[in-house]
């Protein structure tokens, strides 16, 4: 296997692994066992655990703001951004759902250089929503709002997902994007004037 | 001191700790010296750090609870139900910013029969939300939606705010609370046939 192949093995075994049994109680035998890997072996890849988790966290966030980016560069409006950074932080969710429950519980293990940088590509992500607000704002389709908490609150049900969605409770991929994104747009009320929609 | 506040000091400090340094990080030490007790003395209270945890997590929810009930059961329909449900959270959140990131972090450290319980009560919560959300489903009020996918969004909503909100960054209390219900029940689409606020 190439070395790139395996490195890719390796941390997705390793997400898996954090995910599951968390970071501090998983050893790196443990990781180099899952992945077919000598412990020798894994060492040739990383030098340390806390390596694998910060590769894990900034491969995260970098893959939802490379698929998010040209989405929301080529979205007409504030609507069609916030459709397209829900649809891009859901399909790595769904490739990749271990790593966000990493992202959500083990940070806190990371080394400080390390929680620094990806502190920096969360503020990367956060303000690419908020200018998708800030636009749809100033396109006058938004409602007044602090455009800082509102896309918090939308990272918040995008990042809370790993706590609750379970594919075989029925909600599929695309009904859970449409459903985050009307909460999100259009919220629980019945526009006014049209009380019933049965 | 009496036993009860004394407990209560216990408590306090130990979701403090836990927050900051994690709960694998802390020791029964460090959580009776903060508490102003020996480690003799802690021991009189807690059996063992874990039962501190559980303390933690069953206080925390049992407490948003006995708070939403009875507002719940005060509010007339779902839209007022709702904000009920957002007051509580929040004023729990308000009073104990620890507890919340305890409560979000460190479950995976309870032990099996404990884990479970917190699950009933993280249950219980759930549906009261489930509840309100129907009611105002069948009032005519909210939009057709699968209730537990919109009760999981707004529980999203609250719980992720530990991991974002600092009161220095000039949001009080009120103006959270309404932008949260603002995005759950209106969402951030102006309403069609008003195109603009300003």
């Amino acid at each position: 296997m190439a070395r790139v192949a395996r490195k890719e093995t390796v941390l997705h075994e390793a997400a898996r692994l954090f995910a599951e049994k968390g970071f501090a109680a998983t050893s790196v035998r443990e990781v180099a066992d899952a992945a077919g890997l000598t412990k020798a072996g894994l060492y040739y890849h990383v030098r340390e655990k806390e390596e694998l988790l910060h590769a894990i966290c900034a491969h995260s966030i970098a893959a939802i703001l490379d698929d998010a980016r040209p989405l929301v560069a080529e979205a007409s409006g504030g609507e069609a951004g916030i459709r397209a950074v829900i649809a891009a932080h859901l399909g790595f969710f769904f490739r990749h759902p271990h790593n966000l429950v990493v992202l959500n519980k083990e940070m806190g293990h990371l080394a400080p250089a390390h929680r620094a940088e990806i502190a920096e590509l969360e503020r990367d992500y956060l303000d690419l929503i908020r200018g998708v607000i800030r636009a749809g704002r100033e396109g006058g389709r938004f409602r007044r709002c602090d455009p800082s908490v509102s896309a918090f609150l939308l990272l918040s049900m995008l990042n809370g997902l790993d706590a609750w969605y379970r594919p075989e409770r029925g909600v599929g991929p695309e009904a859970l994007e449409a459903h985050i994104a009307e909460t999100f747009l259009q919220g629980t009320l019945m526009p006014a004037g049209n009380m019933s929609d049965s």
